[in-house]
């Protein structure tokens, strides 16, 4: 294996879910739900397989989805940009990651991460060659240190690489957070890489998308996919959007790591991204009434739930259980109760920061949900 | 832009399909059939959105297309391998090459590549940073010069990236060169990429993969895909085979550049992998008849037409037309004959070493072939 790569392992997310699958464990692990994604969408594959739509894709996207993602992004931001350079479409917001850090980051630049961090992002900055600094969010609210995070940012600083609605605490970026990182990116000539594809589970706030304050859509780009707000995690289409001379570095990288994207799944992708407004205040409520009933277990468990405010996911503190670290107490949770979480040490670049926290999702039916939280008043 | 990909350009595929479709020319150009691909796959890819196969595949690859991968591959080679650490599904074969590249070699390590080579390769190297070595195939019959391989192979060479059969010329390697090359490779511990997309276009000779080679598996990673082989190339499903020591890497890199392939297409990809021998003896046939039109009418245009044993391409010497280079002659095709060609110049180190050469490609219906032939008549 390339240096690059010598340090990361297998995915906790394949890790987890393989174990859980050996063992029958209710999987609250890995973020994709146990139930389907909406039929107006998945028939527009269905049709799109039919008409014959199976050829190679545009590289940067088909100019339909292009528009579509556009649309989306003005009716979210109020900003109009050009479907035909300043989208591209890749595949799975993972790609759009990985195409950003390698199109635009050169080795040895500076790029500030926030732990606990999707593990995806250290990755993609260790091919790129990245210098990271890390800004750790702590519990309960795993608000920014707006103090430590001004001391990291620098001339030196490329660029800061974030997430919000954040996974995996559930943790959203308040306007008087962002509106920090945008004058210290201002100021020190910063670009900005923002994961928001839990952009559409803002429960307790609305989300804010950074490129949308001022000053900020020039040097950001804004990265999303189709799979968690439309429940269709395996169908693999992302995209990113950002101004043209940050899109060119974005489309070469991409035109050589993939190409292009499922031509037919795109199809499908701009009938979703065309659903009504009561698509998502349907989804939201669901989602609603699925953490509540999660989050209520948990403590009735007997763990310190922290508050998430967005994303179908919520983080614990798992030391009433008295387990030394997360990896032991998820092992534990897999093999003796038959439930799975993720543990958070690897999302931390010092393992120890995460050792007391394990994250458990939501995006499962109440019946699983509920089980899962027997299983845990019984066992644990 | 980063470093890595600065001197790299919008692919020439996306480049000439835009410029193609702009003056309504007929696209022989990028290499995607103009036909659809067969019914019993598109059901299947409809069945499984139906059947809910909608979320997250495993990482590396749904369980039962790494089966039938690694059955295909025992039908071809007559080696047995382990689909469950032998094989990785990715986003097309463009991704696996991505995957190999990252996950394989480090900054500095000496890769040799035969040009004229397939654009991605040298970009995908240059992201590795990559030092390349390149040996050009020369018409009329863009053999190996073995002497010139000889000399450049050492043990400073960490890995030869090979094509057969061959884009853009249609050569196919001999067993004499691939024996060849497998010595030159155990001698010096050296790996092979090798890229076989076009395995089941095989017309003048059969294909062989190196890997089936003595002492070879251990040492190859073997990249194929759906796309050219069942007429789907906007599907974008590939995958790499090789030895779990070099697995490993590919894996790791192809969980932080894409993580997972579209589910529903890897169902499909299970069933075109099932399909019978006679779909092949029928692709081979449809494939020779539009070979033959093609190949007699550009030779009535007027072209030296190379001889292509394999691939749906075939490169032909302009220079009969009097243009200056290859880039010259095919926006002229394309403005004033209306017909899109491939220029080489891109695939080479040296641009000018494919100044007079370009690509047409005949995986179009017998009339579109028709009607280019025509044009190219009428108005070279
Ligand atoms: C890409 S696999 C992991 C899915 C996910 O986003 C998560 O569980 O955090
Ligand atoms: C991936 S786009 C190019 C398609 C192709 O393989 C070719 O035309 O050579």
């Amino acid at each position: 294996v390339a240096q690059r790569l010598e340090k990361f392992k297998t995915t906790i997310f394949t890790q987890m879910s393989i174990l859980g699958n050996k063992h029958g464990a209710i999987n609250l692990g890995q973020g994709f739900p146990n139930f389907d994604g909406p039929d107006f969408i998945k028939e527009a594959a269905i049709q799109a397989i039919k008409d014959g739509k199976n050829q190679y894709a545009r590289a940067f996207g088909a100019p339909e989805l292009n528009s579509a993602v556009a649309s989306r992004f003005h009716q979210d931001t109020g900003l109009v940009i050009d479907p035909e350079r300043e989208v591209t479409v890749t595949c799975g917001c993972t790609e759009a990651i990985a195409a950003a850090m390698l199109g635009l980051i050169n080795p040895g630049d500076e790029v500030i991460l926030f732990a606990p961090f999707y593990d995806s992002y250290e990755a993609t900055l260790s091919m790129a060659g990245a210098k990271v600094k890390c800004i750790t969010l702590r519990p309960p609210g795993f608000d920014i240190p707006l103090d430590e995070l001004k001391a990291a940012v620098s001339s030196e600083t490329r660029a800061i690489l974030m997430n919000t609605p954040h996974n995996p605490t559930g943790k959203m970026f308040t306007r008087e957070e962002l509106e920090a990182i945008a004058s210290l990116c201002i100021e020190n000539d910063v670009i900005v890489f923002s994961d928001e594809v839990y952009d559409k589970l803002d429960f307790e706030m609305d989300h804010i998308c950074i490129a949308s304050l001022p000053g900020m859509y020039e040097r950001t780009v804004t990265m999303n996919s189709l799979g968690k707000t439309f429940s269709l995690t395996g169908w693999k289409i992302g995209w990113a959007v950002a101004p043209p001379h940050l899109t060119w570095g974005i489309r070469q990288a991409h035109s050589y790591l993939t190409f292009a994207t499922s031509t037919p799944m795109q199809a499908a992708a701009v009938a979703a991204l065309e659903a009504p407004e009561s698509y998502y205040t349907e989804l939201k409520r669901d989602y609603s009434e699925k953490k509540e009933i999660l989050v209520k277990g948990l403590k009735e468990v007997g763990f310190e739930v922290f508050p998430s405010n967005g994303t179908y996911f919520v983080v614990v503190d798992h030391t009433p259980f008295g387990f030394g670290d997360d990896v032991a107490f998820c092992e534990y949770l897999i093999k003796e109760v038959g439930v799975v979480a993720i543990p958070t040490s690897v999302f931390y670049l010092n393992p120890e920061e995460g050792k007391n926290l394990v994250r458990f999702a939501f995006c499962k039916d109440e019946e699983t949900l509920r089980s899962a939280i027997e299983r845990m008043k019984l066992k644990l």
